[in-house]
């Protein structure tokens, strides 16, 4: 199994409210990221705004063999991301990976899901 | 970071009524625009209909390093994209970007969600 | 813009009942099509099951220009679709197209959503 | 139509609880391999964790031109996946496939649902 080590989620949005038992119920933006090579990837994390200038890298490192599901609600180093702020983010690692975006509102009652595999850019930096 | 000047999204529809506090939980499908270019860039989207011509081009600016959540409900110029109607969208840029689609859906009490990357076509018109 | 002639969709499932107002809160399982050429499209669906021969092929239009989103509940020649199986289905054009796959749920009394852009294979048939 | 022989799925997780008539309405977790080929696919799945080895290989056959829809719950052999817990799965197939994610989330009264087309790696191994 190969993956890639860039990609880009478009969509991004921490809601501000929870509702049900925490922490598995509460609201949450997360990258999956899967790691199956024979080494350590170290992975970072860049957050892009409508207007102001991106946050981060975030470092995460995702040992080999293992998944990490990365929540951007936890993310403080360099900075907190917003909530209620429609934000992206771009995935780099050293190794390849493979990625996938998934959020769970729970603002109300009923919760919602959604989720799709990143999309797969090149490394080379825009 | 790299992406693709072209991106197709099959699926549209702005459902007709909403429940919950605007503008947050009003319905909304958004093409999600992420830039990660060093140059701004100019987007032009256009919305097929299953029996009419298509409308637009609708012309966005998505600035360098940013992103952009288009609401296709705010959508005003050349026209508005009608309600309860289905449709699908092309989004062309000067400029590689990365492109996801997302519908929330909130006629009902308790919202839906649905989200995916859009299709990265070619830049080849049809 | 350019698609491809051939797309699959290993997910499908057609719920057993509904509520709400039909006809747009019925159940329904979708494959949003769209061509942007100049021509029209003809299009040939072939539906797969767990334990009996493939369903098909049903055979739509899609204009040139325009969207098709084809509830699989309404197919009918050569025969219906079974509600409550699982199912899977290849999308197979003469001119490039690009599918989206989309499900509403409304067995309960709030919906439910899933949608993904259908895998784009080649045309040699299997 | 063509696939791939391998298939990755970043994100996966069991809910613990459900609601709802069993058994379509029970939680699960759910990867559909669609089958084109005139021949037989012998598949493997495996299981990657947050903090220990990987799980597996679970093997399952999808006949030639036939849908299957794995439930992750299901699994038993050689080992069951723990609810709860979040992981991520590759397939890797002897014929080419295609893979679709799917989680019906039923721990509330109302459902959730998520899918995408799983991420079509290569089959060097990492």
């Amino acid at each position: 199994m190969t993956g890639k080590t860039t990609w880009a989620i478009p969509e991004g949005y921490i809601p501000e409210g929870s509702t049900g038992p925490e922490p598995e119920m509460i609201s949450h933006e997360t990258v999956c990221i899967l790691n199956t090579t024979d080494g350590d990837a170290t992975v970072e994390l860049t957050v892009y705004f409508t207007d102001r200038e991106p946050a981060g890298p975030y470092e995460e490192t995702v040992p080999a063999g293992r998944t990490k599901h990365v929540r951007f609600n936890d993310l403080e180093d360099p900075e907190e991301i917003p909530t209620g702020t429609p934000f992206a983010s771009v995935v780099e690692s050293d190794v390849p990976v493979v990625c996938q975006h998934t959020r769970l509102d729970s603002r109300q009652a009923e919760n919602a899901l959604l989720s799709t595999i990143a999309y797969p850019g090149t490394g080379e930096s825009g």
